[in-house]
C-alpha cells in the first residue's frame, strides 16, 4: 500500500498511526500542502477531490477520507481492533471521534484558514483565536469523556480509533498556542499514546517530508 | 426511541432519514436552536456537546454525532443495508457521504456562520459566499461521482449511506442560494429520493417544530 499524504496533516497523520496501530506496512508518498503539490494534475488524477491523504492499494484502487479508510481498515485487518465491540461503545467511540472529525478539524484545516485570512480579511491573531475556539469547544466534551475513563486510553487498555483522531488534534492545539491546563486527562492520553511505536513513526517531525 | 433534533438541522435531517430508511419508529423531540434550546441544562444533560441530534435508545442511553448514529442502526438494524456489501465499495460510499460529513457541513452550520457574522464581521453576502464556497467544493467532487453512476442512486438501486448526507446538504445549497446547475446528476438523485416516503417524511417541512 502507499499512503499519499502531508507530515503536518491531521488526516494523514491519523491515518498513519490507523496504519501503524494495525502494523500494516506501508509506502509513505509526501504530497506538499504549502507548493500546491495535491492540486496539480498528478495528485488529482489520484483524488479528485485534491485533499490528502489517499491510501492507493496493492491493485490501485484509491480510497480517500480519513475516517472510512481507517473503517476500511477495520474491516479488513480487525486485529488488532480498533473500535469495541459492543454496538454502544463502538458508537459512543466513533461519536467521540467524530468531535475532532466533524467539529474541530474540519473549520481549522489549512484550506480553510487560508479563507479566513483570504477572503474574510482576519489577520493572524484573529486567525489564531478562530481555530483556538473550535478545538476548545471540542476538547471541553472529550476531556469529561476521559475524565471519566476507568482505562488507559479512552475506550480500554490500548489505543484505538479515538486515539487516532485526538492526537493529532492535541498536536495542532499546540501549534495553535492553545493553553492545554483545562484538558490534564487528554493531556495524559496524548502522553501515554506518545510513548508507543505506532505514535512514534507517525509523528509529524518523524515523515520525510518534514521541514 | 427518542429523536432529540431540530427541523432545519442537517444532521437531525439525515437522521431521520436514516431512521426511516430501516422503518424504525422514534418519538421526534423537538429542541429550538434558534432559542437556544441546545444550551439549556436540561439538553446539555443529554448531550454535553449541546448539539443535535441525541438518539434516546429505551433504557435511556444516548447517542450522539449523527454519522455514529447511523453506523450504530446499521450494526443493530442490518436490513435494509444502507452501506454496500463489499469492503471498498463501503469505503467509497462512506467517503462520499464524509465529503458532506466533514467537508461541507461543519464549516457552514449555524454556530460557523455565527461566528463568521460576529466576530469575524461578515456582513450577509460574504456569509453566504462562504457558505456557498464549501458547498459547491464538496459538490463538484460528489457530482462526478454522481454522473459516473449506473443505478438509480449512488452506490445502488436503492439510497443508502450517502443520500442521507446528500439530501439534507442539498436542501442547505438552496437556503444558501447555490446554483445548482452545475450539479445535475446530484439533482436528479436528489429528485428521486423526494419522491419516497422515507425521505418525505423526514423532511424539515414535515416536522412538528417546522416555522
Amino acid at each position: 500500500m502507499k499512503l499519499h499524504g502531508y507530515w503536518r496533516s491531521g488526516t494523514s497523520y491519523r491515518t498513519r498511526i490507523a496504519l501503524n496501530l494495525k502494523g500494516l506496512a506501508y509506502d509513505y508518498v509526501p504530497v506538499n500542502l504549502l507548493t500546491g503539490a495535491h492540486r496539480e494534475d498528478a495528485y488529482a488524477a489520484l483524488n479528485p477531490q485534491k485533499l490528502v491523504p489517499a491510501l492507493e492499494l496493492e491493485d490501485g484502487t484509491i480510497l480517500t477520507q480519513s475516517m472510512a479508510i481507517i473503517e476500511y481498515l477495520e474491516e479488513i485487518h480487525p486485529r488488532p481492533a480498533l473500535l469495541p465491540v459492543d454496538p454502544v461503545r463502538r458508537a459512543q467511540a466513533r461519536a467521540a471521534a467524530q468531535v475532532v472529525a466533524c467539529d474541530i478539524h474540519p473549520i481549522q484545516n489549512l484550506r480553510v484558514l487560508k479563507y479566513v485570512k483570504g477572503e474574510l480579511g482576519a489577520d493572524e491573531s484573529a486567525k489564531n483565536a478562530w481555530a483556538a475556539h473550535w478545538i476548545v469547544e471540542g476538547f471541553t466534551v472529550l476531556e469529561r469523556l476521559a475524565a471519566a475513563r476507568s482505562t488507559a486510553f479512552l475506550f480500554g487498555e490500548a489505543p484505538g480509533y479515538v486515539e487516532c483522531t485526538l492526537v493529532p488534534q492535541m498536536y495542532s492545539a499546540r501549534r495553535f498556542g492553545v493553553d492545554l491546563d483545562p484538558f490534564p486527562a487528554l493531556v495524559a492520553v496524548d502522553e501515554a499514546c506518545a510513548a508507543l511505536d505506532a505514535f512514534k513513526a507517525a509523528a509529524p517531525e518523524a515523515q520525510p517530508d518534514a521541514q
